[in-house]
């Protein structure tokens, strides 16, 4: 592989409130996740992200999560399916139609929080946001945790996809996360970091704690920008990846 | 004129909560002006208004408020200019998606309540309300209280634009409502409010209470559906208009 | 049996939607179930409420759900134990704080939808929700469903709390609910609703669809306002209870 | 005068993001204005706050605005009397009622934001306010902006209050506050900022730009933590008026 993707949540600060270091994590990334005003993000927000993000040639996505702004989309809600591909379908289309306004395109879509973690257990659920999302956007790109039912999820919908693995997160052998009670199950050391994803590139598989090679499309990587810490595991990725001749550009989806 | 339109706003149900009777509207009316999820709706009651309206053959409207559910919109808020903006981007883009996934057109855009109200006295408010939603659906009639701040917005920009007139109010000499408060102020007999209609639309003009005639560009007719009595009245101005050779059809814009 | 209390959900308008016949229930029950702001109710409905209440004489109890005006309290969230008991803690207090305001006094708590289904059959939870309502106001008498793990909860609390069973929900033998999708589930026939509560009170237990008699704690039944229909078996329980001599009054708590 | 009270807003942090530096504000101020849940706050934060505070030794204040958590109350809404009445009872109630449950006592009132400004302007909106917060919790002491219309309404209800003037903010001769949008309107420089208000202080008048000493009730000065350098004027405050031999202590009421 000679390009990879690496991709960050952003977009998530809310009326007055700041979150996150879009700004630096715009340097480092290629493609950028943006809330859509439910679970974080309000229209001010997204025009102000859509507009770095493009200034620094970044990737636009879709990336909505449950609306529950208290929350942080980040508790686990039991809706109907229609409910719940209305809300998806709410989310894209008013993130779509305002990055239209401002001349923006949006490349692709990734799940928020406890949706994309319930998501990633529920290959049906996956599948009907994703064809919620796409009903409205259908040449969106749809990122899925690589090896679980989010994937399986794009895989019997048919629709152009890419596959995604943590930067900061060790992995079992069933390519499940290890749990983040456990020790190790976070990577915090930036110098580790960075060889430990693009070895992983290189052998176009996740490597687990006991050393497995589980083959999957490594088509982008997750980092985040909420810490010091954070910016420089993003850093030392992208800085390892270069080093080993792969280059960060905006993925491709593939079917 | 041998055809005029009847519009009415729907879709203001919310959650659980019911509100008005659309499908008995739907009946009567050619434009549905259907809440946007900012001041009522959701994505699943937006969902079933474009369809249920779509299935009486009336055209479908977006139908933007302040972003205030508990308050329905009709509190007036103070937003800076690109706030409001982004607010109005936000809606009408949610909408017009929501439709556009469903397989439905929006054909048109009238503001709510406070919003509304407060674009009828300030024409750069207006404007710029318009704007907005035309920075995302280029292509929408904007619909605007003939006579009032929200046609010289739309004359200024140079919009494609329809005038309204209510079918239930009194007007002033000078084209503004009779206020609430004073006797008259509101048709409450439907027997009246046919014929008085009728006639504003043979003549193109606004007839005030003392009887002076004020030319206006009369497209459409605001009718309620809150009441039985509001829905006698939406019926006695079709049965009206219609008596008089006038059909009811969905507006062109004209600029 | 002397006497028995009736309880139904109220207060549940928001805004300018209306919800539930709040004025025809308040004739037929003793004590009011009041929506506290989280799943439904607003600051207007629940002053109203309140003195509607008052004015018929009926005990005013606090009904907290989770803090999701949209989806009504109806879907289950998985909130952190602290988060919920500050949702709880929030809404009892701001409940009990403007009933104190208005000169009435909070006699009771029952947790509304999802909170309540969830804490059925989750004894912690229960505890935990019934906990932070008393660190508010410690001389509530907790609704609980009969026969639930909200009865063990308030058992181990060893609190004030009186039990309750439904009007209008057939049980299976082990004392849940006979699942809504199962023909029966739910009584529709005003003139069997109320002899078969007045046999369940003479008996002092729950008797299942088998026929089977649980003996049970049954201080109040719950009546519904939402139809024409539920207001009939309200009236039908009422009538029953008091042809066998039983009166209906608010209920006093035990331990 | 030998005593003083400093105070600052706080609490103002909501579900995952932050806003303030809190714990520093605590170690400098003696009473906290703490966020209701309604511009800001929500129930987690606000048991967190209150906590802070009580472990500072520092008074707890409600501190309601506009139920506006997308415009943080900056944006003026115009609301009913009733309505308005009813938001600030919710709000004190919710705010006091999780204080008692803790343990701590809320000793003073303090309007946010837009409510603020507006109830500076008019003495009956503030009247209404502050009787509403009264009827739910009749000891607060109200915080008023000294010579404007909210010390008039204390004035007319005969309440127990007290007087505000801010560290930062140059005075016109008439005793509002210079635009923000003047040079000089807010004061920056944290060396001068404290002497400013020592001598305020001791003259027991504010002081204008012009020189000009209005006579004033200063019982207590706002100050901020937003910004380092907003911390830095609230020690050059504190710093100037312990020199003076004026200590920083919780105002008492006056009538």
């Amino acid at each position: 592989m000679t390009s990879v993707d690496l991709n960050a949540d952003m977009g998530e600060s809310f009326g007055l409130w700041k979150m996150g270091n879009d700004a630096e994590l715009l340097k480092i990334i290629s493609s950028a996740n943006i809330a859509c005003g439910g679970h974080a993000g309000d229209p001010d927000v997204m025009e102000r992200t859509m507009a770095l993000a493009a200034q620094n040639g970044v990737g636009i996505g879709a990336h909505p999560g449950f609306a529950d702004i208290a929350g942080f989309g980040r508790f686990r809600m039991h809706l109907p399916t229609g409910t719940l591909q209305n809300m998806v379908r709410y989310q894209v289309a008013a993130h779509t139609g305002m990055a239209k306004a401002f001349g923006h395109e949006v490349r692709h879509l990734k799940l928020h929080g406890a949706l994309a973690n319930m998501c990633s257990e529920d290959e049906d659920m996956a599948a009907a946001c994703y064809e919620a999302a796409l009903s409205v956007a259908p040449d969106l790109i749809v990122m899925v945790l690589a090896g679980t039912a989010q994937q399986r999820a794009v895989t019997r919908l048919g629709c152009s996809w890419a596959g995604e693995i943590f930067a900061d997160r060790a992995y079992n052998d069933d390519a499940t996360l290890v749990d983040r009670s456990k020790p190790g199950a976070v990577i915090h050391d930036a110098a580790l970091a960075g060889p430990r994803i693009a070895k992983m590139v290189k052998a176009g598989a996740i490597i687990t704690e006991s050393g497995q090679h589980i083959p999957a499309q490594i088509d982008t990587i997750c980092v985040h920008g909420d810490t010091p810490e954070a910016l420089d595991i993003a850093r030392s990725v992208r800085a390892a990846l270069e080093a080993d001749g792969v280059s960060i550009t905006p993925f491709e989806g593939h079917r």
